[in-house]
């Protein structure tokens, strides 16, 4: 008997881990679709024992365990202690998953227009990306089902998340992007070691494709939703803001959102301290998007999904059927949360303020929970107590960057002597 | 009294802190000299009262710090507890110092052809580089100093990592580059809100400059073993091996080399834990530089020094006159290291192979540090018990991931599917 069970997301049917996993069943296999240009139906959650959990982990043994360490608490993930003679926990806690720490530090509070705010910034893990949080668990959930290759759809991140977490495992991965990709993150893709392969298409067809072929070759899949355990990777981002932040949560938190797994997998871990007794109320999740890349906010505001073609500078949150969609727009619901669209140009000016202010270069992607912020607090001036998550470091979009940034002229020191000295 | 001292690398002199910085002196007031396409003479190195250290630091209570956590030795730093009203270890420990910890995890192990190796990944300090451990140290003297502007030349690293860190402390940079800088590297700079002076000429003529502006404008002075600082603050990476290594120290250290700063400070680390008695001997240096900017191997060879301008793939170890030649060649020999030449064939292969290997993607100067290896192994197939210093993420310089990953084709879905199942 596992220590945790499955549950549909749109159905509410319980399944039994081992049914789930030893079947390869990804979505609810009464529910579940997979259709291109549209969101997921039937995406999986996971539930655990709460009771149980809690008569061996208090809260007070929760808060002293190091943010970032997520091998110290086995009974909220969903991987087995020993599983076809694997010791999944044995290898992360082994020296190589040593330095696949996470970079958690406590979140730094800065003042900006009056307001308090802090900066969960986790632009500095493995492969300088949020993603590794769900690369990790799922390379630690083929580790125990004996899988060696694992597969990805990816715009980007996604992709060269999963590839840098495999190298470091030791396991193969295998990546479909769409023929637009970033060269950036195409190389940061093929230096990993990965097998890339580039499809004539969008990113729809790079899933679709994606799903076909793991089918067939029995690669464990980690496109995002599709495999749940994205969003338990992604929900100990909500565990390390508890632990570093002591028990005190901040009462908003802005969540760049593209296809909602982020958003999704924090409301997620955010449910589980409440299930367990250790907060009393969650966070209000903030869904920031881009104007071009609204369809989270458009589903909690009307109930209802068209797709269009989604556009912006900020690549990473761009999601025309967001995969997470329903999931995603019911945390913020039931979070008491927002949506705030936000332009590029507002995008790309959070950007360069987030690198002068604070020191931190993020991805356009990345920064939309600053400029959400922003926008947020011309309407609400008290706003007070929020936090931004920083998802993704900006050196991995060099395109992005080179936007941003004017380009200098260069002078004789002569000329730079007499410039500086006047201007003294 | 201040609980250090400075004494000239060439004569030996002593002098009081205070005498020193007081008068912002950075090299020996005796023999410094700064001269274009030569090694700086009178470089300062910073003396403790290891003795009275040590009654109250025992290596036991060192042992037990957290690595990267700088704050925790005050005693081991050059920074006064309290000077013009400013208590700098009180900025330090501020939250805003929490979220500049440096990036130190364990030293991962590996076994590549059948020798054990360890990593020393310095790829995810704050601004992705080594260099950091300068800046932070710098940043902090300017603080104590009540000084807010801190100047830099550069040929990138450097410039952008005192950018960064000086964003974070809320300190203005004074950035001076060649003509030649990356991309990259200048756009990080720039970001940062740095004010970035491009010099029409070479690193030697942006140094110059720099030095002869700071001096007028009272800028606080960054430039590269000019102020000893920089090799203080470099040093922390000894401490911080030896803190994660539980006081075990590997046989053999590989050190991309350039202008000789990251080398003099590991040297400078490990002498002031001989001099207290924690170790007893010190780890051989293995001095690695690229072919063809290779001024301090010759210097341990011929005991001579000619200009010849410096050309390779790894922009930041390319230095024709090393600022800090004549410490960084006594440290080789004193230490017992070797020097290894290697190709800009050698340094990208040995890129790709640390991403592949390892899951971490270094820049061409740090991969340095596993070509030399490789190549040392060649002559010497018994070395055992080396550690790698992976010194910056190879993020920062796209343009020469670019020039080492070929550019893949893409392909229709069904041309995918057909490739891939003709290979099952």
């Amino acid at each position: 008997m596992s220590h945790y069970f499955y549950k549909c997301f749109d159905c509410n049917t319980e399944f039994d881990s081992a049914f789930i996993e030893d079947n390869f069943n990804y979505l609810c296999p009464r529910c579940g679709l997979a259709e291109k240009e549209k969101p997921l139906r039937g995406v999986l959650t996971v539930e655990y024992d709460y009771d149980s959990i809690k008569k061996n982990l208090s809260r007070k043994k929760f808060l002293s365990l190091r943010a970032g360490e997520i091998s110290s608490y086995p009974e909220l993930l969903p991987l087995s202690y020993s599983y076809k003679n694997q010791n999944v926990f044995d290898k992360l806690n082994s020296q190589i998953a040593e330095n696949i720490i996470l970079s958690s530090h406590p979140a730094t509070e800065y003042t900006l227009h009056n307001s308090t705010i802090k900066i969960f910034d986790d632009t500095r893990n493995p492969t300088l990306s949020f993603k590794d949080r769900a690369s990790i668990v799922i390379a630690l959930k083929a580790l125990q089902l004996g899988i060696t290759e694992i597969s990805a759809a990816s715009t980007g991140n996604a992709g060269s998340s999963l590839a840098g977490i495999c190298a470091r495992f030791g396991l193969r991965s295998k990546i479909f992007v769409p023929q637009r990709i970033p060269a950036a993150k195409r190389m940061q893709i093929q230096i990993y070691g990965a097998d890339l392969y580039i499809v004539q298409g969008d990113y729809d067809q790079a899933f679709d494709l994606c799903l076909e072929v793991s089918n067939d070759m029995k690669w464990y899949n980690r496109n995002t939703a599709y495999n749940s355990l994205t969003i338990e990777g992604k929900k100990t981002s909500a565990y390390d803001l508890f632990i570093s932040e002591k028990g005190i949560l901040p009462e908003y938190i802005f969540i760049p959102s593209g296809d909602g797994v982020i958003l999704a997998g924090m409301y997620k871990g955010f449910y589980d301290l409440l299930r367990l007794g250790w907060i009393d109320k969650l966070p209000k999740l903030m869904c920031v998007q881009a104007m071009g890349s609204d369809a989270i906010i458009r589903y909690t505001e009307t109930n209802s999904f068209t797709y269009y073609p989604a556009d912006s500078v900020a690549d990473s949150i761009c999601a025309g059927a967001p995969r997470n969609l329903f999931m995603s727009a019911a945390a913020v619901k039931t979070s008491c949360g927002e949506g705030i669209r936000v332009s590029d140009t507002q995008i790309l000016s959070a950007q360069a303020l987030s690198a002068s202010l604070f020191g931190i270069i993020v991805e356009p992607a990345a920064s939309a929970s600053l400029a959400g912020f922003l926008k947020y607090k011309e309407y609400h001036d008290s706003i007070d107590n929020a936090l931004l998550m920083f998802t993704g470091n900006g050196m991995k979009d060099i395109e992005s960057l080179m936007k941003n940034i004017p380009k200098l002229n260069s002078y004789s020191s002569e000329q730079i002597k007499s410039f500086v000295i006047t201007n003294k």
